[in-house]
């Protein structure tokens, strides 16, 4: 910050008295962030540009002179030559104050007919745009390793948890495509986004339209949107996307935290379910055995930011009178920030799911432990026995017991420990717990049973978007 | 709380040896809110009993007595005569020992090939459906009033303003319109959230699907959802429809804050653009002269709850191992909490607007202060004095200058105070600001020419949804 | 809500020509939940008529009869006789009518020299206060039930963790004591906010003060506060108690969330460290085998219900403009249901930690896997072998490496598998992991040796307020 | 990032098969935020390598040269000469790598009996502390502004607003003081949170202490803290400082909230009690006449990024299991965030009290609206005629509406108008009515009257600390 250089604001400072404090500036400068809306700027000023020249609003000469300096400060960006201050406040006045340099006084006339209120809506809707592309195809790939994995994982035999607590078993590839539902419902939200997202702000203006006889639906139409927003004071104030969009984020990361959650445990000792790859994991400064989930962990810690950037913008926008208020400022670190923390969140899944190694013995060792077999005998005595769920369940309940009391699985109980129940049931209750593959019958739509889980593991393969 | 009656719980207490702490049931007990999920319990009971019978699981005879008791359970229930019970934990278990002392042991057999972790699920799911319509709908009221108020003041003028600063005239009617946009957007997140809902969990039973035979479509079909849910896993584990209904409220919540902030700044002393009704005003127990805008403050005030209510599911989701934890029982309050506080805002809201007096007299007097026109000139220089737009804003500049100077509007300067300006030009601009209904002229697609506010009041008429 | 039955504000309505809508009664009416602040509420009318009388403003008799009233009602209400109406709104002005129908016109006295805004913030300050001694009685009843458990398990060796991963050999009573700690940290910082809750506002009137000659100081003292607030215009929007008390009330939820899934993974079959009493575990409708740790789920859970409560008033808050807005009346519920949701957390915990069951065998076993010896090897090479930390790090990595080939523990490898080292040191490496008790060596100041421990809880029990 | 120059990291990489992934590098790296606390990271090095030399764990000449490798460190560090690596991950390991390039390899003696885990929390709790410094001094510098501000507007007069209706006439200085005892509070707050910052964590290592015989109390004291932390375990776990510096900061942040949109209340064309210094305003780019109070608004904006860095923080710590976690990395830009902003916006809001220019008689002139007296009268009325508040509330409240027909303020009002009122009591009436000055009735403590306020300020200038 340039102290004692106090100067005149070159677009807006004519009536002024007295220079911008250096406090000021450091407060009401955004540069420093919204310069990454600087390709989003150049493609709408070019568009509004085209547009001002078919209406006849500026001529032909001035068009093509205000569009080729705009070119040169593209490659000015791209090649890292282009100097943003501070000075010039946003990234809109920095590139007119730099039009201004190249094509000199006709640069004036490009912002005929809009104004940096309608200006920063459009290009910040663009930028969201691109993001939920580039976040849809990272979610998808995420999708694509996760059924590759599960694929090879269809007769892996693990115990569900339900509370922590070993529940049932399950096919480690049903507990993965899980994640791959949570990604669906993800990037359709995105989507729903993106098409929430076709209606173009530019030629608001300030707030309330323009004299000027402009076409919105030809810059719009240039910019790639459907059409231009209905109502000036509206578009100016409307900050709608950028919640939607933090809030979509929020809720993914919601899924990626869980997802992390699950791996950190299977990667401790006591659980061993799974290795995590080294490349993936870190070590410790003063323990030397210690490899450390700390991928996982990283992504799991970073939901706190994806939650508070969108509270960040919920109270921003709270009680704010219409119309645009310099508040809305404050808009852009919380999406830029989202968006950067989400996406690195999906490229570093991507890395661990793929190297991640299942250990399929630790998985089925546990499978022998809880009584997992608990609710397959009550169901099957429902069926074979005919009796209610409730009185199934209350003799499956005392078998345990009598197991707990034995220190055993109910599998491992003998004929005379069983005694309490009428021989012939007993027999074959007995019988029925020699079984294996139980897992087989649980196939229910949607449940683990292995062909059920590798037709759902076709059906993902197919639809995927 | 009966502190000294300690039982063990009918349904899973088979193999506890410690009855129930009275601390325990206090706090994991959910029938004083899930209550409210009653009928939508009894639904989703009545389609799984049918399913089960179609499925040959239970017999007609069996299914004709359930169903038959779920009817009598539900009369109760809307005569207010069921009497709910913490010892039951939640309304799944209370309606089970209710149906056990009206069919007996025969209501055993209803909990076959399900648990509470799927049926909570389906239950919830059911019930926000309901409650999308009902908002939708009380939304759809505050458009049309808010279209009815816009069309009654089309031509009434007032300053728009940006930073709370005097920017432009705009009719009043636009700035209403402005609302109409928003709601339109939250309506067609609810309906995205909606269509969402689609999948029913119903049959993925604790966590991994069941042995039974049973028709996951059909109840799907029966309960009004397109389909069954594709991974049991998954379905036990979600809320995401609740995070995505109370992301919703929450940017909806959003508009209404501002919405009210408008209302208590506009109907402020100074401001004095509207009068509230009576009926939605209140006094002071003190100052015999207050009539307070406590309607639009308290609907300003609840944002803070919807926000609330959004970052708690958020935080209580984070980090969830998967599947079924009981963490999950807290996502019925916020849910409850945030649909009641947005219903009654939006009807509150319905009435602020219908009974409001708008003081046309006083924003047509605000009109003539803060240089309203001053975009307006510079637009028309321009276009008429051939200038680039910088230059003009500069002139404009100049002659606020001027009459701030001589404590007047520009409006009102006298030629001699313009001689700055060459004699041709002068002369053109004192035309120029000699004009009315210059609001007339601001007719871009989505201005504030009321020419343009009436075609957005008549296509919004006719896209009502 | 009787909607038909319209009438006109008793305290208020005077010069309204509408009666209240009853949409508007609905949202404005505060009772439901400020019923809560009933005896504050007339603890606080009791000091102000006392005041009044003392001051010469109302007369002995007036005031005589004015506190019998108060009395009555004071009964009324601990009797349940006590019929709030909605009509009246809130607390204040339910007391006041009910006061008016015991002693007539004299009632309309009381409310001399104050205003509800000065009132219920006086009303909400005392509450917080009884709040926060109850909340501290039970926090320090928790740290003792801590200190007992660690008591009793100084010598009882569990794995410490880090990134859940197995790190050092630690003390289980050291590991409880790291929440005395923490709760002792959370009891401090709502001594400092009792400490600020020292100033009264009563007296601040609307916002103002008051023409009357009224002594604040007085009121202020027979209230226990320490002194009147110094400004009435701070005095009446100020609602820092309450945002500091739901802060303190997050983090001291963020510690027992913390607490809460220790408790769940030890009691995972995979860990197995401890056993849930019964009374404080619940069981499932479906899987008969099932002890689930319900209790320590819905204290994690409610972590969302605290934050969110915090963001509620906090964006509740944002950008209210002095002086009392009705925005404020939503102080409460936040207030009421985070102290709630606390307080029943706190009491669980109580009954989680005294009866759950430690399971030290399957602890010890744990601590035989996972290297947990490898720093303490490093260190010793360091003092013994003298060689900087990073190179004895290297030798550890290099021995963990063999064993991980090998399958085996370091404490398992035999010489030849160490030969790389030179003799002489290796032999010393040798006898240095043939050691037991090594964890008595952790010693420094804080650290986990059993002797350290033992010290920290006498501290502890001494040092307990 | 340099993606493909993969790597074994230097510190922890021994026994790492593959090289860390770029992706990895990326997620894992701290040092372009942690960077920050090089200053603290080097005074906890230097203290800590005089305490392992004074306790014989290092000798004397090894002392020296890390130490005097520390000090160029530092200096390269201030010339901005030092180059921060992401290979290095964070400001620990790259201090420690720079180091041995200095010193060679006895600079592996300086993690000799510590961690970098307590080695962060000792580093950012010493960057908070000064933190709270750097706040609570420019909080005062804003506290000597606001009552020099106030002291030069004791005898200004305005309208003091309840639900920004008119209420009552206040002094402005009164409202500002208002604003003097809430960020009074604020530093009371930070100086508690400065007070439990005097706990040393460092020597608690990774999470169970050492088996060096360190000296914690020579650390704590050679840092400036009060003494060590009692438990390793907490310590290592523990981020309440950091939770505790951003909840006080959000509530401050909520103070600064609604001292802004005070500020731009008071700076639009309908108040018009205030003009904002230039220097402090900002101009359109489209509307030539306008001055925006940018200022007042961008510090009310980031009242969303305070909240949600305390969100961010309270939603990361939610349910990590003891000890540390690598999410909690996630603990510092949210702490540098909000101070940063805070500070910032501190510093803008000394320039706006300072510049801003008070219109008195704008203030003046619109306490002549909305009947301020009526409360007066009420409570003139009570003490003069000898009637119930409530009495004279009534009788006001029907004068005013007499008033109000007529279209003018109650001390209009005619004889004749009054003519419902017992003569004798109306004389006394239209007398009162009469009077001005008014405001030096209001004089009980804490109240606006002119004299009071100015005892308040001689107080305040008094007890500033």
């Amino acid at each position: 910050m340039k102290k004692n250089k106090k100067y005149f604001n070159p677009i807006w400072g004519s009536n002024f008295n007295k220079r911008i404090n250096s406090l000021m500036e450091e407060i009401n400068s955004s540069i420093d962030f919204d310069k990454r809306l600087a390709l989003q700027d150049l493609k709408v000023s070019t568009a509004h540009c085209k547009m001002l020249k078919k209406q006849g609003i500026i001529t032909s000469k001035d068009s093509s002179l205000i569009i080729s300096g705009l070119k040169k400060i593209k490659l000015q960006i791209q090649n890292k030559k282009f100097e943003f201050s501070k000075k010039y406040e946003d990234i809109h006045m920095n590139i007119e104050v730099a039009l201004k340099k190249i094509i000199g006084d006709v640069a004036g006339k490009l912002h005929t007919a809009r104004s940096r209120n309608d200006q920063v809506g459009t290009d910040l809707k663009l930028w969201i745009k691109d993001a939920i592309k580039e976040i849809c195809s990272e979610l998808t790939d995420l999708q694509k390793i996760i059924i590759k994995k599960a694929d090879s994982n269809i007769n892996t035999i693990m115990p569900g948890l339900t509370h922590l607590q070993s529940a049932q078993i399950v096919s480690f590839a049903h507990h993965l495509m899980a994640y791959y539902e949570m990604i669906k419902r993800d990037k359709l939200r995105f989507l729903d986004c993106f098409k929430r997202l076709n209606e173009c702000p530019l030629g608001s203006a300030a707030l309330a339209g323009t004299t000027f006889p402009i076409d919105r639906f030809l810059t719009a139409k240039l910019l790639g949107f459907e059409k231009p927003t209905s109502n000036s004071m509206d578009s100016v104030s409307d900050r709608d996307y950028a919640l939607e969009f933090l809030s979509i984020i929020a809720i993914c990361g919601s899924h990626l935290s869980r997802f992390a959650e699950d791996i950190v445990i299977w990667a401790s000792e006591q659980f061993k379910f799974i290795n995590l790859s080294d490349d993936f994991s870190t070590g410790s400064s003063i323990m030397p055995q210690k490899k450390n989930p700390d991928s996982a962990e990283l992504i799991r810690g970073k939901t706190g930011r994806l939650n508070g950037n969108l509270i960040n913008l919920l109270t921003t926008l709270k009680g704010l009178p219409l119309t645009y208020n310099k508040d809305l400022q404050e808009d852009k670190i919380p999406v830029f920030d989202s968006f950067d923390n989400l996406f690195i969140s999906i490229k570093v899944f991507q890395g661990i799911i793929k190297g991640m190694n299942v250990r399929k013995k630790e998985m089925l060792d546990a499978c022998n432990k809880g009584n997992l077999i608990a609710t397959d005998l009550a169901e099957w005595m429902v069926v074979n026995l005919k009796i209610t769920f409730r009185s199934s369940y209350k003799i499956v309940a005392k078998i345990i017991k009598i197991a707990e009391k034995n220190n055993c699985q109910i599998n491992d109980l003998k004929t005379e420990q069983l005694s309490f129940i009428e021989t012939n049931f007993r027999k074959k209750i007995e019988k029925f717990l020699k079984q294996k593959n139980l897992i087989n019958y649980k196939n229910s739509f949607g449940g683990t049973a292995p062909q059920k889980v590798k037709k759902a593991i076709q059906k993902a393969n197919k639809d995927l978007f």
